[in-house]
């Protein structure tokens, strides 16, 4: 998606050779009208895959799964990062280790929400290692619904995150995908 | 707003008689077109504001916050509720206490993205005791930016928060303000 490779050469910030820091328009300050223009894109790529629900995990995905849901009309559900006094009775639940904090956590998403008849699309902002993703898929998985794919806005393609996944059978649909990167040279795309 | 009160009958479930779990369409599934009622009428409430910016917190507000900037063709920033390393550099910060999860915490907003010229909206799914609306104030005061006000998914008005920050000359808009509730009785609106 060429409009959002303009925006990370523009506003991506480029933090020794892994960190690509997008706080400007994706996950600290948001542009909704590049939200919207990926929304559309997402529902170009996947708008044929009867999907019932949209999965993401907070707390940077949510704004992306909401707009881009309007152009499904379907439910967002975010799962969360730490059970909380708020969420009780049945859950499914998985472990993701996070690129970014460097710590092990559990995210859970109750199962009054996901039912086997459901077709989920996941959304996020990055696939880097993709242990967030694989915690996604688990959650599907164990509530028998069937995964219709990955919907991702910027792949760190030289991080093995994306062929792990690919690698599982489910489709990723990646709308920028960064081939390398560095402070001085900035972001190459694939 | 009835739409809301009418949803919050229907699929609220009361705890107690202090929590109201909204899981089913506000804070984890999260209907998308009831959203955009909410942001309409966010928009008709606060629309003649001069609104540059929606600040919300993360994680339950950003939905809101994304679908709602969308009426007022503005970014969102979302605080940030813990210091990462994808955070570096100068920041606005602030204590929060939470009332879901009774522990004290820390929220961040780069000083990038709020300026003494920006004209903030507040926006959050929940008003209770009013710290973590508290906390967003001082983030926009510490700025120099001009605080709009605050717009309230639900106020538990039987809680201080809202006499708390309207007594701190915030124009607060809850567009469901509950004055009761209890599990047999169920809720009961102002």
């Amino acid at each position: 998606m060429k409009l959002l490779e303009a925006r990370i050469q523009q506003d991506g910030k480029v933090r020794g050779t892994e960190v690509l820091k997008v706080d400007r328009f994706l996950n600290h300050q948001i542009d909704v009208k590049l939200l919207q223009e990926i929304g559309q894109e997402f529902q170009r790529l996947f708008g044929d895959c009867g999907v019932t629900k949209i999965l993401t995990i907070e707390a940077s995905g949510i704004g992306i799964a909401c707009v881009t849901a309007q152009y499904f009309g379907v439910p967002v559900i975010f799962a969360k990062k730490n059970k909380t006094k708020n969420i009780a009775g049945d859950v499914y639940t998985s472990k993701v280790e996070s690129f970014t904090h460097g710590q092990v956590y559990d995210i859970i998403v109750s199962k009054e929400f996901l039912h086997p008849e459901d077709r989920v699309l996941l959304i996020d902002d990055f696939l880097a290692n993709g242990s967030a993703l694989q915690g996604l898929i688990h959650l599907v998985r164990a509530s028998g619904a069937e995964l219709v794919g990955a919907g991702i806005c910027i792949e760190k393609a030289f991080q093995p995150g994306g062929d792990l996944i690919r690698g599982m059978g489910v489709r990723v649909e990646s709308l920028a995908r960064v081939a390398r990167m560095s402070e001085a040279g900035g972001v190459e795309f694939c």
